[in-house]
């Protein structure tokens, strides 16, 4: 079958690689029918990941058919058109049990990481029962991509850790895929407002389109004056949920936090970030920060049939898997693409 | 009458100032009969509260006979005996409707910093229902002084905000009176265990009195490696409650927190520290700041009637009120006098 490697720091290749079979009796081989590309696939390629050889297929996120599987599945028959998690929980260890399946003893982050992903014709998955989730009948397939890990990242790690509820003010710094997925999910608890902060202006216009209430450019001055409409008495927002990963946007949410309020960290950062921690304790601050666990992917499916969450903007650019490699160029020459998640189809 | 004052950075005086009246209608002027010293007092005088003048009359904590009433007080009448909330509490603006006193309009942190405080003879008390409450019959009034501010910091910023709860691994850094606080509140959670950590022995055996179920010296040796008998599946502990206020112990904080764990900064910081995003982003970590909103005083009060906190063993010495620049220079000399809070009596 053809795989999309990590060649080595800088590197990717298309390569032919034996299609994965059976090794647990648990596992199934799904067949892909679409996959995408998320900005950890693109650390690890810079070479940030040490976990990821040469030679590993990338991706975490896919829709496909299940080719086959092994005997104690329950769950799922061959045919099956099912959407995969990006982490792979055992679903019986002490932190599965609890939720936290990115932290799971058997499984984890493993997918195009520690073991081969999803971009390519066919991928191994452990733990078939707790790691495939049917697609529901009618539903349309190619919106499903962000359901992988995208839309639980910023529900769990966004929204649900910053304890978003209805009447609070959000600012989501960063309006990439993971900031939008925040949005969309946030609205579910709605907030009174949600303003989005972004250098990029082709990306203010997509978090416009799914409901921001103002959009805020921080190169056009100092970004607590551009905000401080939004402030009312805490002086601030009530959450901020920092979607981009590098120390000026740690920054800039340390800034727009309000007194009593919640920073929620999504974004992947590879430094460390210097804490106000003299400006923000007495300000009573919450900071939290954590991998997607994935756990509410069947919560957001049952939403998305009822209609209830439209990810339709998310997805802007169409490839076949055979130009998965210009996929790769586009996605990451986002702000000159304009391309938040791209669909890659089999 | 006298007053203990900052007398600009480095200095303090006992001073001749007149005796406080009563100014507004929900005042109360309280005759004391027992206050003590803070760390943040050191802050002061160190010149790091820029809010506190020269002339200031120092302390937010005390016990004391009610002297005088404004026409509006309805809880109180002349003669009663009072605990003072180091936080002044207005009751009625839109934080003290959210138990977030600190942040009050009207009040806030003001005793001994925009205002006189505590050691003198008599200090003023705004809104006084919200402020001062009932010393119980047949309580050791003595052992109530640390019921001002540093029992329900322990409470209010470490325990609660910390989420201890029964079964949990609980390590504090620093064995002062603000750490031994909050172990005395943890204990009310039931966790499975309490460990210390403090390079000064004297204090960890305090901490040993009054219960911790290890005491760590982190000169000893690495900190991780000393504590990693405690750490079980999650890699560290489930609850690390930074209780110094320095950036070394907020990074051994970070060293020690576990996977999906909470780290509750008590300690008050006067510079940024360094955090280990990149480390601890993947490991689903918490961070919480705050100041003492005292909202807690009356449940601890309750609690301290029924026998369930033993604070016996924090106030190590006792002076007169005429001696209270010995009492300073006993308290800031701690690590030699093995001082943690001091009785000071009128």
């Amino acid at each position: 079958m053809k795989a999309l490697t990590y060649d080595g720091p800088g590197k990717i290749k298309v390569v032919d690689k034996p299609t994965p079979t059976i090794t647990n009796p648990a596992d199934a081989v799904v067949k892909l029918l679409r996959t995408t590309i998320c900005g950890t696939d693109l650390h690890i390629i810079k070479g940030d990941v040490p976990t990821a050889p040469a030679g590993r297929t990338l991706g975490h996120e896919g829709i496909g058919l299940v080719h086959d599987i092994g005997p104690e599945v329950k769950s799922l028959k061959k045919g099956d058109r099912v959407l995969i998690a990006c982490i792979t929980s055992c679903a019986t260890c002490s932190f599965c049990k609890r939720s936290m399946n990115d932290q799971c003893k058997n499984g984890g982050w493993t997918l195009g990481n520690t073991s081969d992903g999803t971009q390519a014709e066919y991928v191994r998955i452990p733990y078939t029962d707790a790691n495939l989730y049917h697609v529901p009948e009618g539903v349309d397939e190619r919106s499903l991509l962000v359901f992988s890990d995208i839309l639980p990242s910023g529900l769990e790690v966004g929204v649900l850790r910053g304890g978003v509820k209805p009447g609070c003010t959000l600012a989501i710094v960063g309006a990439g895929p993971v900031g939008l997925a925040c949005a969309i999910t946030a609205k579910l608890y709605s907030p009174r407002k949600i303003v989005f902060f972004d250098k990029d202006e082709a990306r203010l216009e997509v978090a416009k389109k799914i409901g921001a209430d103002d959009c805020i450019n921080p190169t056009q001055g100092d970004v607590r004056e551009l905000a401080s409409k939004h402030f009312g008495d805490i002086d601030g927002f009530d959450v901020v949920i920092e979607a981009v990963g590098v120390p000026a946007t740690f920054k800039m949410c340390q800034d727009l936090v309000g007194i009593g309020g919640h920073l929620a960290n999504v974004g992947v950062h590879g430094t460390k970030v210097e804490l106000d921690i003299d400006r923000l304790w007495p300000r009573s601050t919450t900071i939290s920060m954590a991998l997607v666990s994935a756990h509410t992917i069947p919560q957001l499916l049952d939403l998305n049939s009822a209609g209830k969450l439209d990810t339709g903007a998310m997805i802007t650019h169409d490839f076949k898997f055979s130009e998965i490699e210009k996929a790769y160029d586009v996605f990451s020459r986002a702000a000159e693409t304009k391309s938040l998640k791209v669909n890659i189809e089999f």
